[in-house]
């Protein structure tokens, strides 16, 4: 067993920095859960882990392709006829799930209403004209990712991309996540907290290039979000309403046990199960498909089908090897195969800008150097 | 109606900082011209407006497009088949005309004489290895974008681009651009203005990372102009013989007033007449094609069909819908559906560096504030 | 006949920066060698010139083409079967051959002596899924380009690539290079020499972003290497194993007198042999093919088929007809098109971080100024 001494002396060390700091960590190498911690909160607590989500999502798709029901290289509209319209007949699923197909929203925006009901939204982004030529650039699809992925799943399988996710992986296995949270575990949840007033401040002083927060108008990366915009979402992820229905781009809870167990399922035995999928299957999915600036921000991205994969300076969360997912809120959850990590954290109050917090990096480093 | 004061105010101020300002503003808020403002100069004076003249070659295909004679998928050979040669018979129209094909120049260079007769550069372009693998890099097609487009309609349509545009486009609807300048409006015609010589050698001490001025040699930048270079483009962009001809790539002549009902009569009833194109044209024409940093001079680029779609910082000029085109000389015209805005500037002195001068941009910027 | 006293000058003068500095450097002027100079050591001196072995190789490839045997848009499993496993059914040659086919390694890492037995590697690379989707990024691949021409050549011709250098290029024109140095020719090879100590130091202290020179682990960039990591291939180039084998990526002999006249053969007369290649086989091989930065590094690239093509401000060697390779040891070599320069220079003492030396670029510049 490999000593951590310097992973839980880190992740103890930052409330002396940050005395609000409530978080978890759990690591698995192989099959085994060697990291068990948590600061300010249970381990067994529940949050809101936003974009960690779309590893779930993409854990069911990696499934389908594991079961030959799905080729990245046929084209969506051979699962999904009414999606060739306005031009996207020759759009790959590769394409589709790397974030390149122009799909982050459809003219005149949606509503969070439509999200949860999933068709509605399904059905626009069918009849939308690709907001860019369709591999001409890369934009993250903060949302529609999810409807899109569910989408292709309903068609192939007939359940929805979360029943396939309960029933075929967590359940089984006990892996502590929710794509649609039920009432039962209503008690375990915490809410996430917005930043503190100073920290939003700060922010909003300094927008990001490019990003419009309050949603709507002619700004790409705000067709991302539904109309209300990113804080309204922020709000609405705290609401029963959404738990309930854990909208795949977004909506799960978990704790950092469940996150670690998701990615180390799916190579290793958890709660007495096989591994969910083969090597080459991890490969095609964890395979770098595009590596660039994103159009609306001009940050750095790299993913593979549906996950994020390392990059440096924007996530550079292991070896090139790692795939996984960070979250708005802060999380990180991912695998890499070179030390055969699964890496779970969460956090309760969002780090501003958002996305991966910086002290899960840190602490993905030193359980590196650990191993 | 909007308040404009802003925008007047802004305008009438540049002539504080710059005593030999003279320019035309025009802006359509959807059918009606809302501002109609010049200085230094008469309203209805016609300017060389350089490459302002792509935005009405893109008029002028999207009609094609409009009436299905044109797919923008298919291959140029499809219609040309003399440009199949040296590995070009699969290069698409969706490539050729964003600026991705390769086809920016020819070896030796060619003249503007060339130029002017159309048929032997095309004819030399059709036989041209491209100067990149098409696809591989985007490269500003300065001139030879033109041409490409004129022998395209010429094929499909039986007329020059320049007749379309005056019969099918300006004439019914009054709107006031020239693509070849008849003798009868001469007596309007001023001349665009030189830098002054302080400014031209600032500008030659600081030249743009590999452009080369002089034209000729081994840089790909040089390809694009005539043999001359772009100071002996700039003369002759003032002679009789240039402007009577009007090279569809940089030869027009325009009021702002004319710029202006251009791209309004695209989607708004102008002189009494319909609009000229359906919102699905408008969609795929505006779609952004290409995203990236051309190759000789590593600057931003960003193409729909012929149009420019803005980008920061280099064409900060409306929303991720709008789209348009500038000109060396300092002109703007663009549309942007999102306040249904038709927008158009002329300048008589070119500001350098050259292209979009950031007076249009900062107006452009109010114009949509006062929305 | 040019007055080259300004390179002449600089030449010489580079020893009183760097006392220890030893290097050749030979011109061709068309068929016609107009400098042949060198500096503490003899001017047919054998030096490894790493990756300058690259142009080499694509000569060979170049001849192909120019044979009709080989069609850059065929796939590569069309010539080689087994190399359709693992995703590859539908990588062209012209991908392959320009770094963005995702081979630069394979799963575990390669050996020394897995390169110089060549067909355990090239049977590795067969199997090997790419490293990224075949088209999304572009990453040097340092060592298997080499193979994997190598193999591609002994497909379709039956013979390998040193083979037919050798027996169709090098020997009837009396070109001094050696892909397979014999034992008749190893009192003329002097070794490469390591960088000094200080210089070590200063290199390591700083890393280049995202290279791993120890080998292995988990970084793209160092699966590029055998095993042994970048140290131990310098050691091994200088081994009597490595340079009689001469690996078609890194493991030539040359003169500069070698590498220019190699350049030159192409399209002038040498030795009393035609011109190798005809102007349409130039134009497929030098046309620029990808440009972009490196995935692991960062750092700007530009290929044709297996040759570099000049960048600023990476490999400002030439005009944009320029087309040739460096080593990582500092040599360089070229042919420019624009001035018919065929460029040849090598040093003994591998100036860091690796690569092109600053030195050869300026005579480069130099002999450009003079003609």
């Amino acid at each position: 067993v490999p000593a951590f001494e310097s992973v839980i002396e880190a992740f103890e060390g930052f409330c002396d920095a940050d005395p609000t700091y409530c978080a978890q960590l759990a690591v698995h190498v192989g099959g085994e859960r060697l990291l068990d911690l948590s600061q300010g909160m249970e381990k067994d607590a529940l949050l809101p882990v936003f974009s960690s989500s779309k590893g779930a999502s993409a854990v069911v798709i990696s499934l389908l392709v594991e079961r030959r029901q799905l080729d990245l290289d046929a084209t969506v509209a051979s699962y999904w006829p009414e999606f060739a319209q306005k031009g996207k007949g020759a759009v790959t699923v590769r394409q589709l799930l790397s974030h390149q197909a122009g799909l982050n929203g459809v003219d005149g925006g949606f509503t969070t209403e439509e999200l949860l009901a999933h068709e509605p939204l399904a059905e626009r982004l069918a009849a939308q004209r690709p907001l860019w030529h369709p591999g001409a650039g890369v934009e993250y699809h903060a949302v529609t990712l999810g409807t899109l992925a569910d989408e292709l799943v309903r068609r192939i399988d007939g359940r929805t991309l979360a029943d396939v996710l309960s029933q075929d992986v967590t359940t089984p296995r006990g892996v502590d996540i929710f794509m649609g949270t039920p009432e039962s575990q209503d008690h375990r949840v915490l809410e996430a907290l917005p930043p503190t007033s100073e920290e939003l401040a700060a922010f909003l002083a300094n927008p990001t290039a490019g990003v419009d927060l309050a949603g709507g108008g002619g700004r790409l990366a705000s067709l991302s979000l539904p109309s209300g915009g990113i804080f309204d979402l922020f709000a609405r992820v705290n609401s029963v309403a959404f738990r309930r229905v854990g909208p795949p781009a977004a909506g799960m809870t978990a704790t950092a046990r469940g996150l670690a167990a998701l990615y180390a399922c799916l190579r290793h035995e958890i709660g007495g199960q096989p591994p969910l999928l083969g090597d080459e299957t991890i490969a095609q999915m964890s395979q770098m498909q595009v590596s660039g600036k994103e159009l609306s921000s001009g940050l750095q991205v790299r993913f593979g089908i549906m996950f994020q994969v390392p990059c440096s300076p924007r996530w550079p969360f292991g070896s090139f090897r790692a795939f996984g997912h960070d979250g708005a809120g802060g999380s990180l959850a991912f695998y890499d195969p070179v030390h055969e990590i699964g890496f779970g954290y969460t956090v309760q109050r969002l780090p501003l800008p958002g996305g991966l917090d910086a002290r899960a990096v840190e602490l993905s480093r030193l359980v590196r150097e650990a191993l």
